[in-house]
C-alpha cells in the first residue's frame, strides 16, 4: 500500500472478518468482529459495508465462516446444509451483481471439495479479494490514462471502502494523484445516505488527497462552469448492453455531463458486469426505508404525514457511457458487442 | 383563505411584523416579533423568513419600522436618516429581485411624503402584501389550466411560506387540488436547507395536501418513469431574456426534465422579473457557508478538513422553459421579446 492507499475495509484476521462500520463515518472508525455467517449477512443489509465488490467479497468470507460452522455440526453433509447460509447471504442486497457472483464462485470450491472445507474456501475468499485489488489497481491506471487536466466530480463511495481496496473511480483518483495531478476532485454528498460526505471525503482526506463536496443540486451549475472534465462513478451492475445502475443520481449526473460536454467514466471489475441481464429495464433496483429520507439521526426532518420514494439506484443508459473502464481494458460507449467481446477475453 | 390555503408567515399585526420561524419548522411552528429594522434585515438574512415575494414583502415591512423610529428621532430629516436603513435592507440577501422592487415602491412613498410617515408607508407594504397574495391566487389558476392528469414535482419551496400567501409553484398545486385532481405531489428534499422537506412538506400537509418527498439524486429516474407532466418551480429572479434564477438544483431538474419530455413550469409575479438584467449569466449567484454542507444540526457530517461549494442558486436558461406563468399571463418559452410585451400590459 502507498501513501494515497491505506485503506481496507474488510479484512480476515486469523479466525473472523472485521468489516470497518461505514455506518458511523467519519465519527468513529470501527472495525465490527463478524465470526458467524448471520451476521456477515446483516452487515451487508445493515450497510456495516456497502460497495458493490465490498459486498462480493463479505459475501466470500461469509461462506467461509458458514462452512467452518456447518463442517463442525457434521461433517457428512455439510454441503447440504450451508446452502440456506449460501441463500441468506444472497438475499442481503438486490442490486450488486458482484455478490452473487462471489457466491458463485465459492460454490464452485464447495462443489469439489471432499475434506475440510475451511482453508480451501478461504483461501478462495482471499484469492477474490486480491484479484478486486489488483484489478482496481489496473483501473485506476487505465482510468487516470483517459483524463485531461480538468477537475473531477464523483458520486457516492466507490472508493477503498466499497471494495477490496484502492477503489474503482476513487482508483482513478488516486493514481492521478500518483501522477502528481492537483486539479481539484469534487465529491456530490450523495444523499440520502450521505457516502460522499461521510466516506468519500473521510477515504480521500485520510489518504492526504484534498476533496469539495456538493449538494447533488449544484452538480449542473458545477458541469456548466467548464471546470469538471470528467464525471467518475463506480457502479453496482452494468447489464449486458452497457447500461449501468449505480448510486441513485448518477443518472442525473449522467445527463448533466451530457449537456455540458463533460466525459462520464464508469469503473467497474469484470466481476461487475452481469451479461445475463440484458438491459437496464431487467436490473431489480432496491427501495430502501422511507425513514432515511423522513428522519435524520433518529430526528423526524419532515412534517408527520410524510412520504417519501427512496431508491437506491438508478440506471444510466449506455450511450451516455463515454468510458467503462474494466481490468481487462477501457470500452468507449459500450455495447453487447463490445462487451461480449471484452467478457471472451 | 379556503381550506387549502391557510398559512401566512408574514403577519402585520398592530404595531409589529410577525415572521413564521422557518428555520424550526417543522419541529416548532414560532413566529419571532420584529419591532426593529435591523431584526428585519437579520431575519432575511438568517433565513427566518426566505423565498424571494416574502423576502420583499419584509423589506417592506422593514421600512414601516424604520420610518417609525428615524420620524420619532427627528421629524425634520427622518428621510435623510433612513436611507441606512432602506440600504441595510438591500444588503441582506443579493439574489431574490423583489427586494429591491419592493424597497423602491416604498422609496417612491417615501420621496412623496410630508407628514407623520408611518400609515402611508404601512398602507403602501400592505398593498404590496395583498397585491402579492392576489397574483399568487391568479397564477395558481393559470398555472393549474396548463396541467395534465400527471403528477408534478417541485424544488425548494414556493408556497405560502415564500410569498404573501397560497403560494406561486405551490399555489398552482392548491389551485390544482382545489380542482379536485388527486396525482401526486412529488416534492425534491431540496438540500442543503431542506426546504422540500421541512417546509413544502409541513405546508401542504397542514393544509391537507399529500406529499412525497424524493432525494435530488431521485428526481431524474421520476421523471423518466413517465409519472410526472410538469415540474413546477418559482423564481428568485428572471432576466430579461427569460433566464430564471431559482433555487440551487432547479437547474438540474430543468435538464432532466427536457431529456424525458417532462414540461417545465416557472411561476412567478412580475416583481420577480428583472428587466435590468440582461440575462442569466449577469445575475450575482449568492453563495453561503461551507458549515450548511459540512455539517449537520451542528454536528460534523464530513471529515475535518473536507471543503465544500455551497452556491445558494443556479440559472435555468430561457429555452427549458416550457411556460412561465405571471399574474399578467403565461408566456411560453419566454424571451425578451415576449417578456417586454409582458411587462409593457
Amino acid at each position: 500500500m502507498s501513501a494515497h492507499d491505506t485503506l481496507r475495509a474488510v479484512q480476515w484476521s486469523e479466525d473472523r472478518l472485521l468489516l470497518l462500520d461505514q455506518r458511523r463515518l467519519p465519527a468513529v472508525a470501527e472495525y465490527v468482529e463478524i465470526t458467524r455467517v448471520r451476521e456477515a449477512a446483516r452487515a451487508i443489509t445493515d450497510m456495516v459495508v456497502r460497495g458493490a465488490p465490498a459486498i462480493g467479497i463479505t459475501a466470500a468470507y461469509g461462506v467461509v465462516l458458514a462452512a467452518r460452522s456447518r463442517h463442525a455440526e457434521s461433517a457428512g453433509d455439510w454441503k447440504q446444509k450451508i446452502q440456506p447460509d449460501v441463500e441468506l447471504l444472497a438475499a442481503s442486497r438486490p442490486t450488486a451483481v458482484n455478490l452473487f457472483w462471489a457466491l458463485q464462485r465459492m460454490q464452485h470450491v464447495i462443489d469439489k471439495l471432499d475434506s475440510d472445507p475451511f482453508l480451501p474456501l478461504l483461501t478462495e475468499a482471499r484469492r477474490i479479494h486480491q484479484e478486486d485489488i489488483a484489478a482496481n489497481h489496473r483501473m485506476g491506471e487505465l482510468g487516470a490514462s483517459l483524463l485531461d487536466g480538468k477537475s473531477v466530480l464523483t458520486h457516492c463511495n466507490a472508493g477503498s471502502l466499497a471494495t477490496g481496496g484502492y477503489g474503482t473511480a476513487l482508483g482513478v483518483v488516486r493514481s492521478r494523484v500518483a501522477a502528481k495531478c492537483v486539479r481539484k476532485v469534487y465529491a456530490d454528498e450523495t444523499r440520502p445516505w450521505m457516502q460522499g460526505s461521510r466516506l468519500t471525503a473521510w477515504e480521500l482526506l485520510q489518504d492526504g488527497i484534498p476533496v469539495t463536496l456538493v449538494c447533488e443540486g449544484a452538480s449542473a451549475s458545477l458541469l456548466r462552469s467548464g471546470e469538471v472534465g470528467w464525471v467518475i462513478v463506480g457502479a453496482d451492475r452494468v447489464a449486458a448492453n452497457g447500461d449501468v445502475a449505480n448510486k441513485i443520481g448518477t443518472y442525473s449526473l449522467a445527463v448533466n455531463a451530457q449537456q455540458h460536454g463533460v466525459r462520464f467514466m464508469v469503473v467497474a471489475p469484470t466481476s461487475t458486469i452481469d451479461m445475463h441481464t440484458p438491459c437496464g429495464d431487467a436490473i431489480r433496483i432496491e427501495e430502501r426505508s422511507e425513514q432515511e429520507i423522513l428522519t435524520l439521526a433518529g430526528q423526524p426532518l419532515a412534517a408527520d404525514g410524510a412520504q417519501a420514494w427512496n431508491p437506491v439506484f438508478d440506471v444510466t443508459p449506455a450511450e451516455l457511457v463515454a468510458a467503462l473502464v474494466t481490468e481487462k481494458g477501457v470500452i468507449h460507449y459500450p455495447n453487447r458487442q463490445k462487451l461480449e467481446a471484452l467478457m471472451r477475453n
